[in-house]
């Protein structure tokens, strides 16, 4: 990575004069099926930008998904930097797997000039969310509501990547659909530091005078694009054997008495390890000790039993093993001990637990 | 009414200087046992200006009951005013009735220095909400967590003469509890325009310099002033007749095979006229021509079967009473022509319906 | 006035129900040349609702005189309300009068795509200003200019009563050449409380969705309406006597050795008393207690000489003589005793001085 | 550098992991005398954090040089950020070198209670400005102002570093007056991105969690920190080299018929070619063909004749010389053709002419 950067363009990108960033930029375009793209300093900034330089005036409300990272884990920016307010939708119809049109519908606020309302201006989805798969057809039915009611779609696809693989689909199948989406570049791609957005030509000069405003105009990005452009090119094609050790570790767990929380379908591993009597905290720090192995689950309270387990590309086969081994080893010896009694606490409704702000 | 405003006063309360003004002002806080108050335009008004006071920065949420005017019906002014986000709890505790502490607590979220998030700063309540009150007991609970989670408690008491009524209570008994309180001097009280703020003196200093700036600011306001002053002399102590009233409208209804929606505890009746065959829109127009009642549903669409009356002082027992005949003879009709197989419409889940934005 | 305001309609003009505000409205749009026209609570209230109307997104700019009401004395609404930052031109053509063209050209952001700037999307015009009038002839070339560069054109027009009579123009004259302006019904109309906002009906439609996000809607606003309207059909024939009275104030003070800060071409008389040798607020006092005329410096500091003067409709020849006569001997006193060193105090050379907030 | 880079750490920053993170921000605080400081992506965002952090509630406004890189050139982000009211004082006192504690005074806007007012709430300074430094007695009298009245006081310092070395001050000699500080790593010191904001905790704590609104917040930033750490201790030492080579070149340009817009003082050259007869376009072009020198005006359009020439510690004595040799043959083949009628462009008295937003 580092000769990578070391041959990388040093050209200001505020003026738009770096090679590097603006080969990414076309890149990603053109694989997402858009004119334009940004490259940004976080998933948080491509998404607060896709808002901000989507809406016009107030009054205006975005809808999604109750348990939108842009809603809960984004320190309130919709409202602070887009003016905008949310009404967000629940996921009635499969069991919170995902937002279907209906639920979407349910929650629409039509513009009939009545002078109490903020409508609807723009949907925005997530997929995957917490590592479920909002499927393609699903989006396609959605984006059609959304042009039918003259409103934009946003799509939060910072683990677009792995929607893609799960659903054997090009990226875009998924984001033609959109008027604008958030691609991040790190989490399950891996390089170091930011996102991209894509949209049309209009849209991405808007969001990158917001960009510049909010002072996320860099200088020489040339470097942190053209590693980032690698990893697209060479983490994203890998992608499927991490989903894979991803329900292997599932499997594993579940064996030794642990619940799966949702299904896993990427490379996200949600459980709870209520059956299994092993303390989340005391299991993360003695992996980390004598395996080398760290979860980031060591300051997890006493009662917590849920856990979330994310993979990428440079964990091995032999780590999960080595992580299994250890479990298995510890959930034993709290068989043996029938002092097991932990309550598991449930998520919090309103959003998905605090452990998971992505 | 206009001989009490040509005695009032003429000053300009831009500055202060309005007689009338300054009365309504000290007689309002005194009756809510808080040190000051302001005389605004709207409850719209006396709501924002209140979150907009008490906010200092972002990242900063509300959190509030999902069906909340100044959620729903306040044209998201939460967010465009003072860029709070909304996390909105529901009432799962009784059914829907009023939040409870343990609603509350669910969706609250706490200021632990994660920067992810957007932490609550002020619990904004509604009472009555849809005629239905909130038992002070309730409130002094939420007023004690509000307390120890260190956050601002708002009511917007727009309704609140007549939960207060309704209860049994003084006015202050639930005041007292909050930090800021809007009441309206229109809706059930009856004055022309108007609503009040009470809170502390720092509070409604602050509000006063945000009514200036969103152009709230009025010059002789002097006569409106003494008008809303005797409403509420005069008309907040006739309050149980009109809700007996309503009740009376309602047992009458219902005898038509009409159905409740929610008890009636005060001046608004919501029903549904599915299983009376009557057409709302009909039954509106009709009675509007041969009785001279305006009940306001005359362009509702053809499958709406939900209705909201709502009932004030100058309403009289008579009136009520024709209403109910002229509903029996068109009830009488339907039940005759088997052909009423009008299909209700549901509800909107995420908040009140639309004909009811107070 | 009461019996116009026991005439007037009793809708409920948040829903666009009552007959005299919706006259009032038609009215003032048809003198005004425009489609449409809001009634609103106060001048401020309608300048800002034409900004937040007005402009879309952020990064934007509006381009006024330094010394503008609406950037001075509106709590910085500009910002707080509508995002945008204010570039201030100042009068240098000729000596403070007015803005120019020339003055506007020299501070005009264009929006050229530079991430850096906030292009400027509406100039804001002042008439009058300190009772000055900007000439017909400098609206239109500057209206002109605005349209060239396709940005919006918002004229406050408070005081355009007065400049259309010392002018001899039509209110069409100047409002036609403005895609937004604000009219005052209190001021020198006379009307308790009120101000008109005119302009196309997108644009109007949109600042009543505003008006009722700011709590700027009003209920029974229908008396307040009539009265505004026998003000505009009444008081505003009869401004070229207030002004001719003004001139006829400041001569007289002249007389005494008073200064003129500027020329009176409108009710406003603006001086320097320091030359006179007479105290302000001991001018002011006297006057109140001995003639029963208030001029309103009473709490004026020692060394305060500037005073602004404002007459209108309701002030006699008579009372202007009693005042007159009081201040002539108060200056020959002040004459016979040598003990006359007061010092003038300058003007912030920012904005208008504190006395001046319309 | 890239081997720095390749020894940094690869925590997460947004959840403060990075040890070479948390080390540049210790190292940078203790520099300036300052309790904590947050590693932004560009000193627009360590500038708007800033103001965002430290202004509570609107009504507000900051006090700054009309000609500040924050007022001028950061896309209007007070106003839509910090929903704050710019007003630009002049710096009469000398001829524009910079701001004087009179010239604050003069338009501070004391908080009286009025509210018609935004009170001055913070003191926006810039030094170095267009390479003009602020004497350290300035900047201390302009602090003593600002604490007596109670507000706070911002540096811009994107160029402080060579205010320090013209001065022959420490850091902390400046920014210990301050209350917040940005300080830029790319620009004077070379490093491809970034820039510090300092303060106190609460105040860095506060900028924290707006730079992850914002979408400031990145990830795996170690790289980027250790880097610029190497540039404050290895280019900083150098700087007095550039600002000696920037009179140099400055003096080479004069005798060559150019005039001096300002002083050198630091690494900045403002110049005026309209005596030397040299088109600045077809200078620049020529320079980068044969020269391998670009000076970035090769689109300065035909009747520009100002021009801002910025050195930094890569630049040659020997390259300076190869311009200068180069100036030297146009100037002189230029006034050779006696056609040389080019009419010099005012700047834009406004702010700082387009050339130059840093």
């Amino acid at each position: 990575m580092f000769s990578l950067m070391q041959r990388a363009s040093r050209g200001d990108d505020v003026y738009e004069e770096d090679a590097s960033v603006r080969a990414l930029e076309q890149y990603v375009a053109e694989l997402a099926g858009h004119d334009a793209a940004l490259f940004c300093a976080s998933g948080t900034m491509s998404n607060q930008l896709a808002f901000r330089a989507s809406l016009l005036q107030p009054p205006a409300s975005i809808l999604c998904d109750t348990r939108s990272h842009v809603y809960r884990y984004e320190a309130g920016g919709i409202a602070a930097l887009s003016q905008a307010t949310v009404y967000a939708a629940q996921a009635l119809a499969n069991n919170g797997h995902h937002l279907t049109v209906q639920d979407i519908a349910r929650d629409f606020v039509v513009d009939d000039r009545d002078v109490h309302m903020a409508p609807t201006r723009l949907i925005s989805l997530e997929n995957t969310l917490d590592g479920a798969v909002m499927p393609l057809q699903e989006m396609q039915a959605i984006a059609a509501f959304a042009r039918s009611n003259n409103v934009r779609l946003h799509l939060d696809g910072a683990r677009l990547w792995n929607a893609t693989v799960a659903q054997g689909c090009s990226l875009k199948d998924f984001t033609k659909e959109c008027d604008s989406v958030s691609l991040c570049l790190s989490k399950g791609l891996g390089a170091p530091i930011g996102s991209m957005l894509v949209g049309n030509k209009a849209l991405i000069q808007k969001a990158r005078h917001f960009r510049k405003m909010m002072g996320g105009g860099w200088r020489q990005a040339g470097g942190l694009a053209a590693v980032a452009q690698w990893c697209i090119e060479n983490v994203w094609p890998t992608m499927q054997e991490t989903h894979d050790l991803a329900a292997y570790l599932a499997k594993g767990l579940v064996q030794h008495g642990a619940k799966l929380s949702v299904p896993v379908e990427t490379n996200m591993v949600f459980l709870d390890l209520a059956g299994t009597g092993v303390q989340l905290s005391e299991f993360s720090t003695q992996l980390e000790a004598e395996e080398g192995i760290k979860i980031g689950s060591k300051e997890a309270p006493r009662d917590q039993t849920q856990v979330r387990l994310v993979l990428h590309y440079q964990i091995s086969k032999e780590a999960i093993d080595r992580l299994l081994a250890a479990f298995g080893v510890m959930a034993a010896k709290a068989r043996s001990n029938s002092s097991n009694g932990v309550n598991p606490t449930p998520n919090s409704p309103g959003g998905r637990s605090a452990y998971n702000s992505k």
